[in-house]
């Protein structure tokens, strides 16, 4: 059984290292925090320094990280990855960051004897815990193939995409989707509020028709009980839409719904109110026609 | 039982039409195309030269028309409803216009007597045919339940929201989130093709999680087949967002996100492409970028 490494302990990477220790692997963490590192070794995980020593350890080290220079730091820095010069080493990489950047680190990786996959996932705290994850694979596909029990373990479908960027590509995707959704409900929810109709009408409605998704379905109800605690964070939400821009700009595709989906939540952030949920961008038009959206019934 | 009179036998008018004869009611027709009046006179509908001889003959009256000017022409006009100055008379408008313009016309047909609700549909001409549209009604709530076995020989889920105007608000939010979310998934298909990704394994993983709605469910495999003949036709969802515009604006509510989805819409239209689908927005997009969405598995 592959020796695995697992690097970013947050919300989501805890739960997910947990259950790799559940599925049998023999795990070194490394992380910025220091309670959760010492919560994993109390089930059996070892602690490395250094993303180097996790390296030198292991023959795959798994990173889950906020953004795009967290990855490069962790890859290429001073006491990163592949100053362990391990040849053969699996990096899969679970952030959601750019995957132009992705790309470049992947071709470093390359050079230096390693395989990177980048392994973006879905499904939130939830999914991270129960093992539920949606995970979307780019990269080399025989070192995918080798890493199959080990995304079995923290996910329940799993797909591979393509070449090194596809997964993050397709993650971009699922975002312009998610926050564009949560934009366009903002202005049906703020439209029925202030036309006084009841909202959690126009909601049960809606839901019977072609406007069915997942947002209304889900995220709707608890806004019209002002319940705005993530979930997945605005301000996580903002930086996925501004990896959207980078990689549309990239290959050339113009996404103007995104771009003003994404300055909503760059208000949205402005105004404080980065830690609430994504779908809590209602309060952005909220604000703007003086009415909050509560349900009535 | 009621007699019914309906106005406008077009893709949806005629096969309501045709339910309120099954489910027994006797009905007056009027339409400005010869053929679908002659489809209703022989299964036993009477035919009336105006919307006035309609009034005339009918406890109740049903419009189906395209537009806010078809409707005030039907009820105002020379030869109109409510110069039939019949007291009491019932006019249910079930076309999608101007929640403003409904209760301009509303206020008019009660100063002679009538009542009017507005009570439009969603589901299409599938919805129409098989008796299962969803009906959202405002207006006098007495009349409403007046008109509840009418409205159950045409649709399946009744609601009913509020004063006069209130079902077309309803509807106006349906097309806020569904020429919107078209207009969204635009961007996400255009991004997954352009990328070289497989459009359909990223609908795919999409449909697993947060992303999940009607139009990735529905819609998207029918873009990925090229398959983008109506269901809705685009340059209708262009009107339904015009009016939305209007509705936002006269009820103080900024709606950038519906506005630029219009825009988009009106691209298409201005292209030629009105009689499409309204998903097949997507094809803005694809001009933009120089590629077309196609399922490659």
């Amino acid at each position: 059984m592959k020796k695995i490494g697992f690097i970013g302990l947050g919300l989501m990477g805890k739960p997910m290292a947990k259950n790799l220790i559940k599925a049998g692997f023999s795990l070194t963490v490394n992380s910025r925090s220091r309670a959760p590192v010492d919560e994993l070794v109390a089930l059996g995980a070892r602690e490395a320094a250094t993303p180097k020593d996790v390296a030198a350890n292991c023959d795959v080290v798994i990173t889950m990280v906020p953004d795009s220079p967290d990855v490069e730091k962790v890859a290429l820095g001073e006491n990163g990855l592949v100053a362990a010069k391990k040849q053969g080493l699996i990096h899969i990489d679970m952030s959601t960051i750019s995957p132009i950047a992705t790309q470049r680190i992947a071709e470093i990786e390359k050079q230096n004897g390693m395989a990177m996959l980048d392994a973006p996932v879905s499904g939130g705290t939830v999914g991270a815990e129960g093992g539920t994850l949606s995970i979307m694979v780019g990269g080399d596909e025989s070192a995918f193939n080798a890493c199959a029990e080990i995304f079995a373990a923290m996910g329940k479908k799993i797909t591979y995409m393509g070449a090194s960027g596809a997964g993050q590509t397709t993650k971009a995707c699922n975002q312009i989707m998610t926050g564009g959704i949560y934009a366009v409900m903002s202005e049906a929810l703020v439209l029925a509020a202030k036309s006084g109709l009841d909202p959690a009408k126009v909601v049960e409605v809606l839901v019977g028709g072609a406007a069915r998704c997942w947002a209304l379905e889900v995220r709707a109800p608890k806004i019209l009980k002002r319940e705005l605690n993530p979930g997945f964070k605005a301000s996580m939400q903002l930086k996925d839409l501004r990896i959207v821009g980078e990689t549309a700009h990239a290959v050339g595709v113009s996404t103007p719904m995104t771009a003003l989906a994404r300055e909503m939540y760059e208000a949205m952030v402005i105004a404080g109110d980065g830690d609430l949920d994504n779908s809590a961008v209602v309060t952005v038009w909220e604000r703007m026609a003086g009415v909050v959206v509560k349900g009535k019934s």
